[in-house]
């Protein structure tokens, strides 16, 4: 396939483009391969880059007359008459964004339409935008090996002998969706292992997640044992969960399904430890809602917050039944269970769910944070996402493959990254103190996942990226933030360090919508940007970057950056 | 009346005392006439001070054993089987906060909880305890001429001469709940404005309350015309209000009340004013609760706020159908609607209800605020309240006199003022540059508007607070607040003037729950507290002080400040 046959017009003149609460800009419209460029006329002050892939839906409506209504809803091709002389595509972005350009020429329209469509559907991976993109600044290898799993591997063993790293999965064929080298007990050999990931979903044989250096507990995670109708055990397993245990020790699985639903998944061959075999751990219940139940959630409470001026009553009937805020609650309810088994009852703790790949990571991950202070610093952050998100085999390819607004969305989309990121924000606004980096970053995070120029989000797992030869061939999302000039964007200027637990009020009173994501296109943000960047100046002491010149600069937004050089 | 009739028990030894979130504290407990004292044992290290003014309900029970179980809810008397021997009094205070007293000897609890009940109750305003307090540092006339009349109408005389300080009023007999000396227009002389006041509800007459400079157009408040079932009229309020207007030029009236309940006032002798009779202005309708609506609004969600861990949809559900949010949006949106009619329309602008004592100044004040950067320092927003506020005539002590606790409120309370608050606190959270005080200052206003060391919240009316003495025997608050070591600590670090009309979204989805004030004691707010104590350190440029021991000192917060000498 060549991009050029996808594309059906590539260049028109004279589009108006419109963008909530800024003003309408007239320009020259162009679609490469990768993005969508207008550029404004005369003088082309404005250029507004669109990655293509960040469209997550595309709607048509032909026009009649020269004065121009913005639609409301979209409507498809087949329920409007073609009698137009021009047209309306209004592009929902995956990042939530809406942009409508008005184009000339009903015909130009419906190519430009498609030429979007059948671009941002592209699902090669190896044809995405991060295998072209080379920034002049950066060198291809640069942050790919922020966080190997020898360098977490090292900070376990200056703490325990009990752990060791196995290289059994270093063909990906003990488990496809963990990394070539992971943290198993040391009394526990590599045969052992490769038989007990046999008797688990996907092969995800429990791994050590986090030590917790206080009280030398450990945090694990794994899938859902193969138990199946017919209560199969595995020795193996038994023995790896055995082994970490000392006699008379207790463990706690947290399981993030309801009782009710582990039962039943042992219909489908799945299940749960079942006491007689794993007498020394005691099994927790915490359902934590995924895929399209979440999906939907998204999908609901995307769409409540652009409803323009409803009632308050009719708002907060529409934030409750999206259950989003349930979803946060619950998810920071199930990571404090798991930290405060680890460091007020000294216990270990293994998590999972069934596949082990969403909200097992979410609580894990939540968790270490909540926890360590380390992984509360920019650059542990990062090296968190990469170890419990990227490397764990979150299949970020299968989740953040639609956002809110497709229609056209799978059965695999589900916005558990997205859950996690708004986690994390709930506990930068309660300790707005002790976390390093601050919303911008976890805004970047979330856009990268769903439409990126780096491969870090690319593929669902370390086999998949090995395949397709990611880290050969794109950049790294960390070496591009990790720049002086870009990093300084993501620290928290309050930030200074916490040794301590942080342990978050779950209360729902507590818990508030995200609005700088969520309304982060709706409502203007500008003088909370401003708030920000007068606390940097603050910070840095310089008196010169005055806020009113970066308000200036905020208004008109430039949704992406220059696109670099294209291969 | 002696305060020393009321206190049947003045001191009793090893009382525990309760406070959510904080260790409980053993000590001795004093009733003295004005507070509560509370002094740890041994070495008296803290020391409580609660005026006892703040208590708003106090609730009594009677234990049997020794082993303590703090009550969930409070039971009266006469449903407990008196048969213990200690008792637990919880005090529920106006500012939200609640404390519980273990006291050994079922009779010392039933007599202290008999004299809290009755020094609380005390209505008597010269036996308040501002009578009493003559704190060193401050001298007794300081602070109370912040804003004579005469000041503002200086301002408004610097820009235009169709306005003129009217002292028709001097001797309260126009209007009772004006003050001295009102502005009126140039054109119309005193016996007109005498004679327009007897068609106003309560004699108040239409008065400006803000001159916008910008475009020489004004805001004036009132009360209800007194049309009344005969649609009665008069000619001098129809002059006072026609010479505003040249001709050709429009009003607005702005009517705090539904159409609908606009007209029912007629029926008891008030209205609004008719088409025919007033040309030049026109009506718009926007209705704003009050009374009894409001009251049980707040007391809905200060229960809805306290229960513990509720879920998030029976939160959510509670917040809603308490309906405080829906008050908060539409007194923005109703003052914003002012603003944009003087600001964007260039019309003047009356703005009334029915008394015109509560929505009406809430209206104005608010749209001041928008308008005028001027309103929006730390001496101008003092300078709002004393002239919006307390000169204008909200009825404090009918309004404050109970909060949302008590069983025994009467008709009159209402939370006007806090939602004036709660208002600007969405100001300043859209706008967090533009105003040049803080949460604490706001905090710190509600706190004294329902129970204080000061007079300038005493009384309903200036006639009132003349006949009291209020000026001549009590301090202000504001000599207190603006004492160089008080007042840095309600001033925002991030303010830099902003000379533009800050226009707040008033959309549901932007408008956030006072977490700050309706959690204050519930949720820890320490590391919120820090945040702005590092912010405030950074503009000082000072880091000896350094957050943590800020935050240790914040840990155990002393509710009121020591009592200063009494009389």
């Amino acid at each position: 396939m060549e991009f050029s046959e996808l594309i059906k017009t590539a260049t028109v003149e004279d589009v108006l483009l419109w963008r909530p609460g800024l003003p309408a800009v007239r320009g020259t419209l162009c679609i490469t391969s990768h993005h969508l460029l207008l550029s404004s006329r005369p003088g082309g002050e404005l250029e507004l880059w669109l990655l293509i892939r960040n469209v997550d839906a595309v709607e048509k409506r032909v026009q009649n007359l020269g004065w121009y209504q913005p639609p409301r809803t979209g409507g498809s091709l087949r329920d409007t008459r073609v009698s137009g002389s021009s047209g309306t595509i209004t592009l929902r972005c995956k990042d939530l964004k809406v942009l409508q350009l008005e184009i000339p020429g009903m015909e130009e329209c419906l190519n430009i339409a498609s030429s979007i469509e059948a671009l941002s559907s592209v699902d090669s991976v190896m044809m995405m935008y991060p295998f072209f993109h080379r920034p002049p600044s950066l060198r291809l290898q640069q942050g790919w090996h922020l966080c190997p799993p020898e360098r977490h591997f090292q900070r376990v063993a200056a703490q325990t002998s009990q752990w060791r790293l196995s290289t059994v999965n270093s063909d990906f064929s003990a488990c496809p969706s963990y990394p070539a080298a992971v943290i198993v007990p040391a009394a526990v050999g590599d045969d052992t292992v490769a038989r007990a990931a046999r008797f688990r979903q996907g092969g995800r044989f429990p791994v050590l997640s986090y030590f917790h250096p206080r009280n030398g507990t450990a945090l694990l995670r794994s899938s859902q044992p193969l138990t199946g109708p017919n209560r199969r055990r595995s020795r193996e397993d038994e023995q790896l969960l055995g082994t970490i245990l000392d006699q008379g020790e207790r463990g706690f699985v947290i399981d993030t399904r309801s009782a009710q639903a582990a039962k039943q998944a042992r219909m489908s061959g799945g299940g749960t430890e079942p006491k007689a075999s794993y007498p020394q751990w005691r099994r927790l219940h915490r359902a934590l809602e995924r895929g399209r139940a979440l999906q939907d959630s998204f999908g609901r409470l995307v769409e409540a917050c652009s409803e323009p001026a409803p009632s308050t009553e009719r708002w907060l009937g529409r934030l409750d039944s999206s259950r989003w805020l349930s979803h946060v609650k619950a998810a920071l309810s199930t990571a404090c269970l798991a930290a405060q088994c680890l460091d007020r009852e000294g216990c270990t703790v293994l998590v999972h769910g069934a596949e082990g790949t969403d909200t097992t990571l979410l609580v894990t991950a939540l968790a270490q944070l909540i926890l360590d202070p380390g992984c509360r610093t920019l650059e542990g952050f990062q090296e968190l996402l990469e170890r419990e998100w990227i490397q764990a085999g979150h299949p970020f390819q299968l989740r953040c493959a639609r956002s809110a607004s497709s229609h056209a969305r799978g059965k695999q989309e589900a916005p558990v990254f997205l859950l996690f990121l708004d986690c994390v924000w709930q506990l930068s606004r309660q300790f707005p103190l002790s976390l390093e980096f601050g919303e911008q970053l976890l805004l970047t995070l979330f856009d990268n996942a769903y439409a990126s120029a780096y491969g870090t989000f690319l593929c669902n797992n370390e086999k998949e990226r090995s395949l397709c030869k990611v880290k050969e061939s794109t950049h790294s999302l960390w070496a591009w933030l990790n720049q002086p000039e870009e990093k300084h964007k993501y620290l928290n200027p309050l930030y200074s360090h916490n040794p301590l637990v942080i342990w978050p009020s779950v209360e729902p009173q507590s818990i508030q919508l995200w609005q700088g994501f969520f309304l982060r296109w709706i409502r203007p943000s500008q003088h909370l940007d401003e708030a920000w960047l007068e606390m940097r100046r603050l910070v840095q002491g310089d008196s010169s970057w005055l806020p009113e010149s970066a308000g200036k600069r905020l208004s008109q937004p430039l949704p992406e950056p220059p696109a670099g050089t294209e291969r």
